[in-house]
């Protein structure tokens, strides 16, 4: 029980999903920190930089479990250096034979920045996967309510009609780019690091280079070609990819949130989670989850901006810099992954309320008026058109009638009306609603079947 | 251990201090929680609004060590509510008759408001007893080095001299006007929220007024006078004003960070904490603490702008903003109180070497050219002064003659020198510096003296 | 016509008030910044450090009617110097016996930052002129709506009932409290800059503290004791004081914009300004003034970001921090102007729909089920209340009867029930409101007393 | 000269370029605007929604300079309407048979999201030609400078050697990067809009979805495929991108400042623009250009923060949002264009002093540190040799001798040191700088061979 709530035993839930929890544990992290570490001794004994056996010994021995953590905490404070601690910890479980050959070369950077392109490569797996989920939800609903009718509210004013299938499809192709910023974004971020004290690999000779190559490539990491100690714009992006995901997960949370409003009543989000109402006020439930993606979203964002404002690194090393990516960045994952989380069960279990939909949009008499004056328009001219418009629904908002009435009360639109428009009125016209929903789910498909290994 | 290096066994201590921990630890908060409960039925009693009996029995039971957190944890999540898991975990270990008066018509915001506000509160006090420590400290050097001449930089160039302790002043000088902004603005923050369901206090009939007075009063804290549910204000300035204190040590910790580079060397962090420089470059001393306070600030700030953004919430609750309120001002705590700590000791131990001081002054020969152009201003114009200033600067630079002699090797500049000026300019002529330190030490006295209960 | 919006001839109108720009308008800058440099002669006269003459020759001719403009632009792109263009082209227009004493021993900064501290002195005092009547208006409404019932609403959810004069007793408490801002931090930031070159006035020999002081007393600006070219809190707290300014006016409009939705309908913003609609969909009405209450207040939060970044500046002058404000202060300051232009109008003619408000709250049927939960609670225990309560307004909503009936029909709950309450439901209960209010108006009474010269 | 100083006549060439401007200025805006109306006429007359001598006439007509903009100014104003008054001053200058066929349909939206669309692939485009000369320039000063040493700096203090071909070719592959993204990103951003009124394009009937492409295809902008009216990941994504640039832009700037602080003097920033230094200190030459960049990059991030809050955008259309995109979005454009100008000619005419940078690294003696390490580490193991070096190296500080000397003095180590190794300790070894260099040359080189269009 620590002193963020993140890390809370209470509410620790809301701000991060255990998967997400497993990568950025400290167990877990000092686990990860000794497989590079393991890893980079075995390229150096393939490049005969170390003995194979030391780099064998690392390999077995480096065990976070038979680490003594207290001790390793202990000399971390008292040295100050990020990982002294660690390797004196290391070489009292290591045999004799390795424990001048760990950490042969490496600095801080070297291994945190690897570490970083690690969790960045998993964490982007895990937004494609459940970005590519929600993206099917949304294409679910967009299918499923393609010619449902609705309000259009523009202004937070109702407007014109559209379909619900229409407001679920923007949802999906905005989730479908961030599936392309991600398959564009991985291979550039996923890069290992190995830089040495400032960037030239001069500890290791003529080798260093190479090194790097069988380092990367043994992690599954892609060759950076040049250090990137104080180049951050890759860890930039990420994050900033990761704010804009949370964005649209905040939109959607947002809009489910404004559709349960009690006076709209269009959509609720699934009950499953945050079962129990207001304790107060019984009678109410809450969109606690839609409600806490818009939440997770300026969190998330706000670490974006740390992030770019640490693209302005100094020389071969910046402290002021970097060491604010440790906590700005992890902190960007775990809420993104619980905004990911929330987002999906919200719109998997959408409880859609299609009958307040056709109420909302009957009580807002005024709602064809778009539609009138398209069939307007042609005969006497499009502003002159409004302009009478403006006077019947004038008309008929003081008189209390509705518009139909006050169309046919008017001789000159009367004549110009075509046939059997008014009567018509009743039928909301959604227009090019259902077509775009099409559209959509074309292009999806389109995208999924030319990248088939794209979803995980 | 948890998923945030905040709260890292390794690397926690660089995040946040013990004091400032005890205050947000969970177990704290939930000891602060019950007490803030126990308080409410009390002030109820008072009141008889609940029986006296069963406000003493929560007074006696509610104890976080009683509870079954791991109960309360699981309850939380399932519920899906705020409190109702905490307030099932109560209802477990209070004696039936207070079972039913606990919380009596509280809600979670009133709960976490007051809470919130007791913690501003109390944070609040820390940074003032350290902001005075380091205004002392930052006085002292003032003192210390009034006179001590050092180059001024401008644009990261060499300019005329200053004194150290001019520079140390205007650290003060910044320190004691957060003083001020901590004085004006604890009273502001520390209001008790006693709101209920949306605001009105209905639920306490027409007592809920006369208990919000007698809550706030019993906690030490002000009455708000109306419900701030969606007032959010005093916690955004709080932060805010967080965000600048941590701005101003993130100066100081940059200045000392530049001033230490390896060409200037004019200051030191203490040794202290991170004793051990490089590994990999063995003759370095990084100045860790001194960049530190540049990260810690970058962060602070950002959760400032949270808080600032939710000061546009909607209604008479709204979560999105609140809910980021939970993260956002806790964290700008924590890592403010780290920054404090920090900047205490790198103030109260910096090494100051004033023949490195002085060495770099001499080491940039033109740094007397503004006092060459007030000496010539007078007789020549201060415009045709500069102009022939400049000429003589290059041709000095070009000859690698001194400025002195330049000048001396110029007809007209010397008749229209004061006498004695050429000789006089190894001697830096520091201007007004030490009297600033002067009025600066003397208004901090003045302050003071007149705010006798300021410093804890 | 400028290559920015805000400057636009369509536009420009949303994004700053007249009178706003007639203080960063070009002119008017060079204006003041001429006045700034007469007074520096003129005080330097006093003191005998530029003769009389020059100074009185200085404060006739640096006019900037006089000013060939274009010349200053040309000189100042060529010389890449901030002032220099200015310099020469004040020359030319100048006496001769004046021209070598202007600007004498001054600085780009000494200049800017002083005009700076005018401009927010200024601004200061607009926003409190706007601030206070903005409190009138809410005060006015808190005072005629004390009764109004309406609902309220938490998580956009119907809550039990509030009045609205109790929302608006909330806008006008934390207008009180920007008031108290203001009325701490004007002085705080209305000192006079006179550093020269690295902030130790040595151009001046032993005069540079006495010139500095009457300087600024002859500008009516507080003497700031220490040079502040990189101690920037105050312009940092001015832009943050107008960033929560603005949010508050951003809160206030976000909720009448919500409240203006078609399907709750309670206010309206006045008609004003934006009086023509949708274009497409004549029916419609959007809060123009209101939403952009929201964009004006995320548009200055932003600035005053930059501006709290800017607090880490280097050395004795930063131009990465400095010039940085240039753009940022007078922008958060023309941007805050607008929004407190349009709050005050919004508030001051807002409409409000009482008939609305009732409309809403009987449309809720079951925010009464607060009162309900008071009144049970004594008699069952509180949590068992819920629970009952609960079951009741889940039978209610599935048989579609009203909670009342649903409560007469279950025999324990009407023998529990205080006499007269189910009948009373009907009449909402808005507790401690009309008392909150009141309390609010006391308070705003009082301030205004005890600081009589506040009001402009 | 308008109340923003980037629109400043002294002023604003710092804030924007001619090109920039050109894009953004008001007229320009209200011609491309114009265009856009006559193309979706055409695109109607196409599909006979319009008649054709309707389109003609808006085509011919339809010109900037024949509008009343006084008269449009006014009428925006009056109406409150962000378009009618420029469709008001339409009216009048067109043909009485075009007058009602003018922005048939459309919507503020439509015009300014498409205008924005084509301002969006502008500013790609420019950026992509500016950064590929930044490049350019990037990669010939890593050729030039490929093996010329320098002092590696970590955390401000004096490491190992680098070579300063190394640091330029870390700009060049950030560069690189950021080309790439422009490349994937401009497809995505340049869509048009036409959404009518809620995004449904009802006003056409079934005629929408092909007027939408034909539309799209006329002004060489992608079919969105839905309507993206409240989707905003696309500006916001492109404003990130911006800000990126202009971080990798801030970070250039800074380090040349830092690089030609008096006291390192390694590099200059070209004369050029800035040509006058300091007035008051006649001797100094400052970075205004390299530090501006640094500047620009602060304003530029701030923007980019904004669009991000803009993406959560409720229901169809958002004036909170999307009015704040009228500012930010044009503002990151015009300063990151700046930005990128002041970038190029800086790297372009970057004064290098090779021969400082050959002074400052023997200033630092104990620079080879690394390379004895190296050379100890096979023969007494790391960390034995680590602390035997930490121990040579206190006493060559203490005793004042070299780091050679020490070595030569200690009998062990004198004895496991590779023979040679000590009177090669004068030459630093920059180990892999020269082939870093290579690889991001190769890189660069194979980058622009498999996208041979990619420049402009």
């Amino acid at each position: 029980m620590g002193a963020r709530l993140t890390e809370s035993a209470l509410y620790g839930h809301l701000w991060a999903t255990d998967e997400l929890r497993a990568i950025f544990d400290e167990r877990e992290r000092l686990r990860s920190w000794l497989e590079i570490l393991a890893t980079l001794a075995e390229a150096q004994a393939e490049l005969s930089i170390v003995p194979l056996e030391a780099a064998e010994a690392i390999r077995d021995g480096a065990s976070v479990d038979a680490l003594d953590l207290e001790y390793v905490a202990a000399e971390t404070a008292s040295t100050g250096h990020s990982t002294l601690g660690l390797i004196l910890g290391l070489r009292r479980i290591l045999p004799p034979e390795a424990r001048e050959w760990v950490y042969y070369g490496g600095t801080v950077q070297d291994l945190t920045d690897t570490w970083t392109a690690l969790a960045m490569r998993r964490v982007g797996e895990i937004a494609r996967r459940d970005l590519g989920a929600i993206e099917d939800a949304a294409l679910d609903l967009a299918r499923r309510y393609r010619d449902t009718p609705m309000l259009g509210r523009t202004h937070g004013q109702a407007g014109s009609p559209i379909t619900f299938g229409l407001k679920a499809a923007t949802w999906a192709d905005e989730a479908r780019r961030h599936l392309d910023r991600l398959d564009e974004g991985i291979p550039r971020w996923s890069v290992g690091q190995l830089a040495g004290a400032v960037g030239n690999l001069a500890f290791f000779g003529d080798r260093g280079i190479e090194l790097r190559r069988v380092f990367c490539e043994r992690l599954g990491l892609g060759d950076p070609g040049v250090s990137w100690t104080t180049t951050r714009d890759r860890p930039a992006e990420f994050t900033v990819v990761l704010s804009m995901i949370a964005g649209t997960l905040g939109r959607i949370g947002n809009e489910v949130a404004q559709l349960q409003r009690s006076e709209i009543g269009e959509v609720r989000e699934p009950a499953g989670a945050a079962s129990v109402g207001s304790i107060t006020m019984p009678h109410k439930r809450n969109p606690e989850v839609a409600e806490h993606l818009v939440t997770l979203a300026r969190l998330v964002r706000a670490e974006g901006g740390v992030m770019l404002e640490g693209m302005v690194a100094e020389h071969e090393r910046d402290g002021r810099a970097w060491k604010a990516e440790w906590i700005a960045l992890p902190e960007a994952c775990l809420l993104t992954g619980a905004a990911l989380s929330f987002g999906r069960r919200l719109l998997e279990d959408l409880e859609v309320d299609e009958e307040a939909m056709r109420r909302n949009l009957e009580a807002s008499p005024f709602s064809t008026s778009e539609r009138v004056l398209t069939a307007l328009s042609p005969a006497l001219g499009k502003h002159r058109a409004q302009a009478r418009l403006q006077e019947l629904l004038e008309r008929a908002r003081r008189t209390g009638t509705t518009l139909e009435d006050a169309l046919l009360a008017d001789d000159e639109v009367r004549a110009r009306l075509p046939e059997g428009l008014v009567p018509s009125l009743a039928h909301p016209d959604t227009g090019g609603a259902g077509a775009m929903v099409d559209e959509v789910l074309t292009r999806a498909a389109a995208a999924r079947a030319s990248r088939p290994g794209q979803r995980l």
